[in-house]
């Protein structure tokens, strides 16, 4: 059994990581966290817990986390980077499910999240926890950054095109919608339902914090440094990520669903659909998988791929706990053989 | 493990019978049946499966139903009435999740369902699948009929009400609610997006087929005819039902909360929320869970008690996923402790 | 021209005053007031409104609105009451939108929103804006009460029945269903899309505030205080009411479709539907409309009626409009003929 | 007034322009035709127009369209180009909302819509009823081809980069989502409720109906065929198209939102929103307005448009009013004042 802390469990992330955790077989809840929400039975903020997650939320300064063997943070960004390093020193590995550690370098941290990193020396040391391109590093990992919703969506859509150096890197555009629930469970005017329902928008035209994660994973694959348009936008319905990326592949004799099927054979959770295929959201809303198709509309110089994830689950706690698969040595889909739940 | 075959696993509730058997440790799937999409692989329907449902849909004349050790039927109303006779006789078990074999008598059958009963002899033998109420006869039965969804949210509201004669027969009501997903994965106008979203109604007001399903049952635990009011309307959701049942409750003396809580203290599917509580739909889309929540509003003379189920698994295929485990002497939660999804 | 100010004008009520002002061929929009967004653009804050309306937010102390003809609050409960006494004395008359002046009584006030009533003496006088019981009152009215949403829908589908005693006063029960926008444009977990979308849920079962104003209002109409039962329900949906309206109706003879469409036949604002029908939110989306149908199911002693509006135009803005027409003397559907928007 | 017919008026667009001419003053419905609906009352179908459109559905055959000043086809494709050559010779002017008279060519209808042309002849004299480039040959038009909804939104957001040839032509993405309007009042399965809510998905990708449609326009407009790539997405809603174009535009010096306001400084119809906006398809609901911004995210090669508009009003039935308000000389805004309905 390994013994699991949640630190900061009251949002949408942290609860699906708990409904994922409650059913474990080999993890064991040991602490889950909040400021606000110390005191408060886990089953009374999340009324679906109920009868399978028993314990209350404890304030961080005193719960039990450095008797767990691995950590898991689900809290804002900024956050996990102060608590990290006494962690990992008491030999407790880590998981973060915010931004804190996957950007390379302090500087663009800064630049993108407008505050000083509170421990640089730990970004180099923080693993990418992609498992599709580094799952070895991951098993042995004492610092795990769990990657973005949307870049998760998106690396996978690029990785076949991107590894061998065959898309143009100044040609990349991702164009990628969003669920609510990818916005937090916060109390903001522009997640209520009556802004949010029967309406769609982009956000983030000018930039956008996911940006610099997938360019820097991008470059890491390609050994280019990629030009990439980003447009993300939120999409009415609460789960499910839709990233559609453009890529011209001026090499045209290449046969890209055999490309896409060999580089994903092994991959529990990739599902490369069958050529002609446009992956729905709904198939993987609550599953850890991550559906792709790829196309060549009429034999242009361009490629479009369609990849669809669960924000919450590939997109975050799924991950996260795949991840935590990896490094205990447990078979990866341990705790994650849900079903996409249609409708 | 239990051989099992599905007939007519086409619409939501076969589909969601799929998803739920093909994560069942113990139940082995044999033969899914279809007229209409013969030769079609289940994945091909249902992308949500793939991976985890291989088979091909089958003619049933041509599906080796006869060697199973159970059969489900989510067909049509009408369809198993022909064919359930012939499986009981080769020692086939069946759990027929539609309505031929819920009404006790063949003259109401063909009064509400308007056609002629195929197998009137097999009405008497046939158990009500509500577990809550007839689990031992559920153990020995040959062939159970799957309650309907609002039957299934609307008992267990009353039950605790009805079996000790608490609830003035005359005065019940039942406002009911449901999901889209109720009026089946038929191409029908009126279950457009565009017709259902952003919108709310009643139907069925002058009477319903679930009507004398459940004054069937309540004469049955409580002694008496009831005279029930029941209004189903349509939510812009997909899954839920949400039962609103007024009673009036004479004896002002009863705690109804400790008489609700001791009813189903040893159900594993029914949970009695605390004084006070609105359950959400939301709580168990997914699970198996009715949760329930009693008040007297003002202490005055009647009492409101709020049910929710997720209309396609403790109201359709996870009931009878649970009856199956209660016919095979299963834990009756085996493969049926998936957490609602939220959100 | 009619000079109109609106105080409070950043709710969702508020903004579907000034979708409709900009629109109405006899009001000029004079002032708008907010406290939190004075100095804001109205179109920045709604851009539905862009090029329609083309004021600024403004504080309500430096807004002109004692040179307005008419003054509607669409504020919180409890705030207009401390401006009103001030703008009747200088001649302006006022609708106000919220609660403050639809009780008859302070203690009652006082008992249902927890604060005392900052000017008591003007409740008598103040008339209750639902034009299908007052319009003469409401022509010459200073001081116009807006009945609140619910209200509306109910005292519509239940005044033919209580107007001349037809029902049985302790029989009564209200299930009524709103939108999401009934919650109001606040910050509030509750109304986020994740918590409200592919749910329903019943709240405020012990006791809703709208439950004094339905009864005060049928006892006017029946000369009894009725015994009601008033449960409301959140709708995962942004706009409209549904109230399922159950009374005894112990006269067997009485021909209830006549009735009601007799009640209503000059109403140009209530639209009595044939026999058997079963009306939808949807047909009164951004329309002004209430529509009803009754229902004596299988000839028992009760009857169902059902009653749908949109909860922002008949249930508030557009009924404040109506009564503004009345009170000016105007045609009663300037400004109003907006049919209902589907899909 | 105008006499004006409606052809094929039982689908989503047909209803939405007999709303819009319900209410529009200088035009006077004469007929509405169906041929499966021949006899049914109008409101019966469509709830919404209870009192506003007290016709029946006729047959088209029996229908006075002859005596019309004009005709609207809002039939399926290949359904308008019979009937039309014989009410032209009548006098009978003609908006046709399908696709039969949007191509210039009978080969490429052919190749696109899979049967041959009816009235080639009529090709060439058809006027693509888009206003904002077509208003002086709309005026005196015999037929008008109103445009579909994609190519409204894409045309709108490209013109003031391709009239230039600001625009690189190999570059262009259009990234296009829909509501699920879109598909039409059908029973179609993929039109379901459960099939579209809480899922996103993009269909067409290997080649969609309305890309021959925006490369002639765009071909007219810029002078050179462009290379598209046009990618339509199912959104779950009912209204609203959102494009995201993206083009390289290697001009650095061009200031775009300049650009863009002077082309669209005298159109009623297309708000430019200031630099840095995210228009919401929320805020033309119901509208008949198209809504746009232009970015350059990072000051890079490529520029971002973003457009959107209701796909049943400027997408189809309110760009046809207008069309209709151009051709006999009305005001354009005429019958076409409404507002966004938010929420």
């Amino acid at each position: 059994m390994i013994s699991v802390g949640v630190v900061g469990g009251t949002g949408y992330t942290g609860a699906e990581l708990l409904r994922l955790l409650a059913r474990h077989p080999e993890a064991e809840l040991t602490a889950v966290t909040s400021r606000g929400e110390a005191g408060t039975a886990v089953s009374e903020l999340f009324p679906h817990l109920r009868g399978a997650v028993d314990l209350d939320f404890r304030h961080p300064e005193e719960a039990p986390l450095e008797g767990c063997d691995l950590v898991f943070f689900a809290t804002p960004n900024g956050t996990a980077m102060h608590a990290v390093p006494g962690l990992l020193e008491r030999g407790v590995r880590v998981i973060d499910l915010a931004a804190d550690f996957r950007l390379g370098d302090a500087a663009e941290w800064r630049q993108w999240y407008g505050m000083e990193h509170a421990c640089a020396q730990l970004l180099s040391e923080a693993v990418y926890g992609l498992p599709e391109r580094y799952r070895s590093e991951i098993a042995s990992a004492r610092l795990v950054a769990n990657p973005g919703c949307y870049p998760t969506a998106t690396l996978l859509a690029l990785l076949p095109l991107i590894e061998p150096s065959l898309a143009r890197p100044a040609s990349l555009v991702v164009d990628a919608k969003s669920g609510v629930s990818g916005a937090g469970r916060e109390a903001r005017l522009g997640s209520l339902h009556c802004e949010v329902s029967e309406g769609f928008q982009a956000y983030g035209v000018p930039g956008h914090r996911h940006l610099p994660e997938i360019s820097r994973q991008l470059a890491l694959a390609g050994g280019v440094e990629p030009e990439l348009l980003f447009v993300p936008h939120l999409c009415p319905m609460n789960r499910g990520i839709h990233a559609t990326v453009y890529a011209e592949v001026p090499e045209r004799g290449v046969d890209l669903q055999a490309l896409f099927e060999q580089r994903y054979a092994d991959e529990p959770f990739v599902d490369v659909l069958p050529a002609g295929a446009h992956p729905q959201t709904r198939s993987v809303r609550g599953s850890n998988l991550c559906r792709l198709a790829v196309h060549r509309p009429r034999q242009g110089a361009r490629v479009v791929v369609l990849s669809v994830i669960d924000n919450l689950v590939k997109g975050a706690a799924g991950q996260a706990v795949q991840n935590m698969n990896i490094m205990f040595g447990l078979p990866e889909q341990t705790g994650l053989d849900a079903l996409g739940m249609q409708p």
